[in-house]
């Protein structure tokens, strides 16, 4: 039974402020949650689920049973973040990445990315194309929000994510180039080949900011021939990433 | 001012059911409403506008004061249907598109796309990369939902979508070949060279339905090295129709 205290509590994790006061997150649905569960980089905290998840989840269930509350349909409603709510909601610690050197091939920078659907596809479509680690704008939406995370799926544990000031973090990184996307660059013609680099998506509607683009060594826009005013942050994260060429995987 | 009958109009094309037997649709927001006020295949019903939206938009509201009714913020939140309302709500006919025969190029087919915010990304997508018409399963989502219309952007009048049964539409054009996007095809490597085609995207989380991909001439797969188990619909889309290269552009 869901008691009032942990409705409160849930909700609570709604606002960033308490998700950073308690370093959690929520997920929803029965297939994240198993995923996360399997992952090494996150610790299940608590674990509200339908009688029908329970047993078929036995394995997890039994290992601590204190951390695992049997809910129904209607108290799920209660606490879910979604329009249809999933079987189970769980909410974990925050996934720690270990300390590493930038990985060869691409690290996305991102620039004030503000819808959370964009930013957990960009995260996913990030992973599929394996890149390891994207680093935001202060300004961009928080990874940990509910509906980054469900767009996100998986993937939110698989790259590392980083909030900083983007030209702080180009400035500290001469020697790797700086690749903008923008809508007045070159075309993006075949393939790019690269051993390292950043590759810059910008916001929504004003694009890559100024300041930033400045700071680029190469400009590319994605050739569209239609109506479009521009194409969908995530869809142009995806082209780019699909025309990447990694030259030489050492470090 | 707003009265209780228009509110309840407005709630009501929320619904498919009533959107159809009306032939109406929302936009909202100065961008996409202003776009569609300059195009020739809707007609505008009604507008319900700030006092600042309408004295900057004097040339539209002059014309035909009967159709614009003046809203406060308050009123606008009452109406809209997004979570920030933007200054204006309009509602429209549903565009018309001139018969005509399948053009050069792609022609998409969509099987079961059922989130909203994924059929108005594909939609503008298309529009992008000069796709002119659409032809989704009879179960993809509406085009007209809020959302749909909200992410499709001004696309929505330049792209023909059309809903049908796939099979029979793809049966009934045997001239023209079908490929489809699927997780198994062949690795999708540099330019696809093409007259006229069909292309397959299938379902979110099924992907494209057997009885169709077993029509397909050919079937490829965006290679992809990290740990996503597959691309968002709409990014897929995008990156298919960033490597086609139409041949041929005379009928």
């Amino acid at each position: 039974m869901l008691v009032k205290s942990q409705v409160k509590y849930i909700q609570s994790l709604g606002h960033k402020k308490f998700r950073d006061a308690e370093g959690v997150f929520v997920a929803e649905g029965p297939k994240i949650v198993s995923e996360l569960m399997q992952s090494d980089k996150v610790k299940l905290v608590h674990c509200f689920a339908t009688e029908g998840w329970l047993s078929e989840n036995m394995q997890y269930a039994s290992s601590d049973p204190a951390m695992f509350v049997k809910t129904d349909e209607k108290q799920l409603e209660r606490i879910s973040f979604h329009p249809t709510p999933n079987q189970v909601l769980a909410v974990f610690t925050k996934p720690v990445f270990p300390a590493s050197p930038i990985p060869a091939g691409v690290t996305l920078l991102l620039d004030t990315i503000q819808d959370p659907g964009n930013l957990g596809t960009i995260l996913r479509t990030a992973d599929w194309f394996g890149v390891q680690k994207i680093v935001c704008s202060a300004n961009t939406t928080d990874v940990f929000g509910p509906k980054v995370v469900q767009s996100a799926m998986g993937s939110i544990v698989r790259v590392e994510l980083i909030y900083t000031d983007l030209q702080e973090y180009i400035v500290a990184h001469p020697d790797i180039p700086l690749y903008a996307t923008t809508l007045d660059g070159e075309d993006l013609q075949g393939k790019i080949h690269l051993s390292k680099a950043f590759l810059l998506i910008g916001n929504e509607s004003r694009g890559v900011s100024q300041h930033l683009e400045r700071l680029a060594v190469k400009r590319f826009r994605i050739p569209g021939k239609g109506g479009a005013e521009s194409l969908n942050a995530a869809v142009a994260t995806g082209i780019f990433l699909s025309q990447i060429e990694v030259l030489n995987q050492t470090r």
